[in-house]
């Protein structure tokens, strides 16, 4: 038992727009345990989508299919699929009153084009959409095949998907073999130095491991096949123990955890607060401190000194230091963090200057060199200093280096917990 | 002769990460005029791997692969083609010294795990990556049949798609019937509203122009296909013109234009500044300004000012104003406006507070209500009230008041030309 996703759309191919929903209906099929092998993206061309079919329906038993179920002539989702499995449309009454109905709801009358949206194949049932126009099906064409449409908007698709399609897959009795899978994160150590420590692991069957690295951040995904939820947490656990003592201070959380979320609950824990002082990255870092919802319980606020003198009259960084050693330097990272921690008063100061670039950068200062500082609760600072490459983009510098600010704080916040 | 995209990586099947390839690939491709059919995700196996190889090389004569050149054990996707055209894979010493190049620019030793990355069929090019360790190829396995692998991480793969696989498929004068695309944006207008100033656009069958929205900006896009660039470039240029006619200051910019960048060339060509002050986007208004090289020649700095107490030592707000009507209100935000335009002697001063959620919101203040204020040159302030709705996303509502403030400051900038 297996299912594939199909997702219709010459827009897709075009890349007019980015693809949400493979991701969504990955994450549900795993959850619910159905395995997944392979995803397509076609184009509105019926002999194409045929071609699509007649692959997917010979290794996979559902088909979920999204897109192309829209009133206008290059919606051809239904039609095609009907066509390939030889079985003719028919118009459903009950589908009329229901886009009818949606449309008066707004003041408006149908138009003659959304008629279309109303055929399905003789012998499918309806996959009721309660936002749009465009309703879906589930449907056995032949035995041990269920082939079940959504239209390509994510939000209505994955309405239909949750209130509709989960439960009938549930009641079928499919995916009793959960897959559960857990995300470990990890900051301050590179993919392959990580994998190597955790080599003995990666080679496991069940629970499988698996490293990827993205921006600066490693990832090791634990999954874990069962007959129940439990039964495969009970798998996943004790390996997640085992790599976390591992890894020690450079893993920093799971799934859908960041180095903001994890540092603002050591800060509300410790009842500290902090504040930011910040040059290349314009306010970024401030902005991660505050994605996360209830951040005003520990971030306190920030000044964004892009100017020199700014710096001096706002965070009281020393003329000497910006003319001897330059605005981009260890020293004024470190009057940067005291300064604003001393102008809002807050238990830490953090501070990043650097270049971002792509322009800026010299031979003894590149593109990529920054440094943060970092004011500690008992008013001493520190620097740190990155060099992260001049091939890096401007945004992945800036990103990079705001996620090693607050790493630095998040580690001094677990050190203090360790020692106290 | 057509081109077909394999992303390779069982991180995607479960939706542990965002595809985000397929469309930069798409768009490419419809750019250089190579047709696209069929797009294919699979898992870190062998086996389905192959399964993939088999069907697409039997339809397509370009392969484009992404993922799984890493250095961890379920990087298989270099071996795995080898395999499949019964080729042997040999160690490349050119890459060898480049990965340890790049490990030494870090001060760091590359890992023994690294050296698989090194290792390419024989008879492959190397498709250098000059960001990271994972090179990828371009190889003839067979005559007829070119495959380009790339790694998965977006930046990379976007750099050695642009800076090596354009030039060579260009080369092999493949794609000679162009689609040319140019995509308009706009702010302050909502979808179905521009659809219909621009309808009788929408019917065009070369170029044609369809409308996309989201996180509150619309694009329309100009597709038009033609033998040459140039012709492809005049059937675009004389619908664009009239479009941004028709929609006025709604229009801010084509392609790679933002919001950002649009009002940081009006600022420089005005030699004018700007600061900010920021409540709820904690930064990331500062920070968008900052994703531009070069803003640093209008960009002052900002403020960012979550606790009220600072909102009045620092941008000089004031307490019967924060008692009186609260900090997310209108009367506030002139102040941040005008405070910080002061604190920094910028000639525009912008603020932005209110309540990003999820938690917060009231029945008089609902989450989504967020207040701009405006500091002109001339030291007027005003205010604008945005009401984004409870439903939408806490990162959503803090990314549209930032575009909405920045749209303010050059619908400002665009009235002054037009006056000047």
């Amino acid at each position: 038992m297996s299912a594939e996703v199909i997702c219709v759309g010459t827009e897709l191919l075009l890349g007019d727009i980015l693809n949400r929903n493979t991701q969504f209906l990955g994450r549900e099929l795993a959850n619910l345990g159905i395995p997944h092998y392979f995803q397509t993206v076609v184009g509105d061309n019926p002999d194409r989508i045929k071609q699509v079919l007649a692959i997917a329906s010979d290794r996979a038993q559902i088909l979920i299919v999204t897109g192309g179920l829209g009133p206008t002539p290059d919606d051809i989702t239904t039609e095609t699929i009907a066509s390939f499995f030889e079985t003719p449309l028919e118009e459903r009454p009950e589908l009329i009153a229901d886009i009818e109905a949606k449309f008066a709801q707004r003041g408006k009358k149908m138009s003659p084009s959304n008629r279309k949206q109303a055929l399905m194949p003789v012998g499918a049932q309806i996959l009721h959409n309660p936002m749009g126009s465009a309703s879906g099906m589930i449907w056995q064409p032949r035995p041990n095949l269920t082939i079940m449409t959504f239209p390509g908007v994510p939000a209505e698709m994955e309405r239909m998907w949750t209130e509709t399609a989960v439960p009938f897959l549930q009641q079928q009795g499919w995916g009793d073999n959960v897959i559960l899978s857990r995300t470990l994160r990890f900051w301050g150590i590179g993919e392959s130095n990580l994998a190597e420590k955790v080599s003995s692991y990666l080679d496991l069957s069940n629970p499988t491991v698996a490293p990827y690295a993205s921006k600066g951040e490693v990832r090791l995904r634990i999954s874990a096949r069962a007959q129940t939820q439990q039964e495969a947490q009970a798998l996943i656990n004790p390996i997640e123990k085992q790599i976390q003592e591992i890894a020690g201070f450079d893993y920093f959380g799971a799934d859908e955890d960041s180095l903001a979320s994890v540092t603002g609950n050591l800060l509300l824990e410790a009842k500290q607060t902090v504040a930011v002082a910040e040059s290349c990255t314009g306010g970024g870092l401030g902005a991660m401190l505050t994605s996360v919802s209830g951040s005003s319980g520990y971030f306190l606020g920030g000044i964004v000194a892009y100017d020199n003198e700014l710096k001096q009259q706002l965070l009281g960084v020393k003329a000497e230091s910006l003319n001897q050693e330059g605005a981009v330097s260890g020293t004024v990272a470190q009057q940067m963090a005291l300064g604003v921690k001393k102008q809002f008063q807050s238990d830490w100061g953090l501070s990043i200057t650097g270049i971002a670039g792509p322009s800026g950068g010299t031979a003894e200062k590149p593109v990529g060199l920054v440094y943060l500082g970092i004011a500690t609760r008992d008013h001493q600072t520190y620097q740190v200093e990155l060099r992260l490459g001049e091939q890096r983009l401007r945004d992945t510098i800036r990103h990079i280096s705001a996620c090693h600010a607050l790493d630095q704080l998040r580690r001094n916040l677990l050190s203090a917990n360790v020692s106290g």
